[in-house]
């Protein structure tokens, strides 16, 4: 099958439809390169890309499409509910197969240098940050675009690629490699909110609890039920089964159950067979013994 | 990605490597065809091969393969542990993907007929069967290879192909569509086998048991333990997570619980998915949510 990355770029305009085919058009019918999806949000005025394949490829389409971006998009109009940064807000690279870590670190920072070169202030991010402080997204972005003007010129907040100063029409641009995210939702049997705010506090790292979680309580108004909604940014390190079978414990003090559980977005196969062996007790299984893994082996 | 059709032919050869590789070579170097592996068993002196790919490069090379197997295995010759009919003993259809059961079945009626033209007499069971008689392959291939020479002249068992008369080089052949079988056991926290057989036996469907379930007990002298070994022979029906509930409820009168359990050889990802949606409490989840799974969609 060869190198597969996956790349999820967000782009900063989710209402003008014209906009936003003539930014995908970048990744359509390119060989090598497949468009899965891509979800444009009225409220957020953004755009959520998901794109797989051959890296070169990739890189290619994600550079014509940030030229597309910052084109068409003029970040001093931009208004929107989401935190952010410029046109092409942040690109993150994930691995998927025969690609390492590593690799997607070099990704971004060819990447950025391209969009660097597009004229726009490129900051790495996540696993190919220049600085500690520029792992977090959250702490690149903060400030967002109307606060760059002064950020940039900080002593720290140099951009790794592109001009030292900040470029009104486009903003700035995040470039980062990181491990793919799991968006799972436990529903609890309840529909008082402060039980699932207090389960969020216990299960998620800065209470606490698990490392990789982060967890909030959430009111499902339709369902008259309660949810914890986590995001697992290490599916590796902290597997699914064990953010449910803590939550069940610690809603068991309130005699509450989980009534369903919900897997948002995309999952990699290996998170979803860690906690099938878990549950199965399945001794050495191996994913190849899958048939459809062997299948993408194959290709 | 287009059609994919998985195919296990065994082969009454388990010993020769010359005449093995010869006839597995037929699966080798094609375009459109994956030689997955193959299991030589000296014991059984048998060949199992997993081959998988485009159906009509699929059925081309294993009419090739028919044909060395012909050519180089003497059945008149033939030893071996494991009960057979033919050098070609069973050929199997699997679907796997884009590919309904129905189709499956017309590759095993054209496979069959171009194996009855290298003057092999060709047997269809499972969905492919002629008669209600000819579905389980057990009682196609009763009699084996030497009681062929009568059986095939009696009424009810004339060849759906080829010679009506036995071939005394080749033996016969059973050509077949069917649902992937999972094998699956599970180890339990004793080393009393009558524990494993009373549950085999309380399980499995001719004990009033599960509908698709195959199983009997076995002793794992090396552990120490004893299994309950299955054979789940559609998992679309009867999912691997009941048949480990249903163990479980029937060891608790034993005080013994479950140590472990073992997928062997190839599962098909729905079948593992469905266990981890039930033991996950997932709502809603669909198997193209998948990472994976999409990457080969999209191929």
């Amino acid at each position: 099958m060869g190198k597969i990355v996956h790349c999820v770029p967000n782009f900063s305009e989710g209402r003008n439809e014209e906009v936003i085919e003539k930014i995908v058009d970048s990744f359509r019918n390119i060989e090598g390169v497949t468009l899965l999806n891509y979800s444009p949000d009225k409220d957020h005025n953004r755009t959520v890309v998901n794109v797989m394949g051959d890296p070169a490829k990739v890189k290619d389409a994600m550079v014509a499409a940030a030229k597309a971006a910052t084109e068409l998009i003029d970040m001093s109009k931009h208004e929107g509910a989401h935190p952010r940064m410029g046109a092409v807000d942040v690109v993150p690279f994930i691995p998927v197969a025969e690609v390492t870590m590593e690799e997607c670190v070099e990704y971004a920072k060819e990447v950025g240098e391209r969009i660097g070169a597009l004229g726009v202030p490129v900051y790495l991010y996540e696993e190919a940050a220049s600085k500690p402080e520029r792992k977090n997204l959250a702490d690149v972005r903060k400030g967002q675009y109307e606060g760059f003007f002064e950020k940039i010129t900080q002593e720290g907040w140099k951009p790794d690629f592109g001009p030292g100063e900040m470029n009104a029409k486009t903003g700035c641009t995040a470039v980062g490699a990181r491990i793919a995210l799991v968006a799972f939702n436990v529903n609890l049997n309840t529909d008082k909110l402060e039980i699932a705010d207090a389960i969020a506090k216990k299960v998620r790292f800065i209470g606490g609890g698990l490392r990789f979680v982060k967890a909030m309580g959430v009111m499902l108004e339709d369902r008259n039920q309660v949810q914890v909604s986590m995001n697992l940014v290490n599916y590796k390190k902290t597997s699914i089964y064990r953010a449910i079978e803590l939550i069940k414990a610690e809603a068991a003090r309130y005699g509450v159950t989980v009534y369903g559980t919900e897997l948002v977005g995309m999952v990699p196969l290996e998170a979803l067979v860690e906690s099938a062996e878990y549950y199965m007790q399945l001794e050495d299984f191996d994913v190849n013994q899958i048939i459809e893994k062997q299948l993408l082996n194959s290709k």
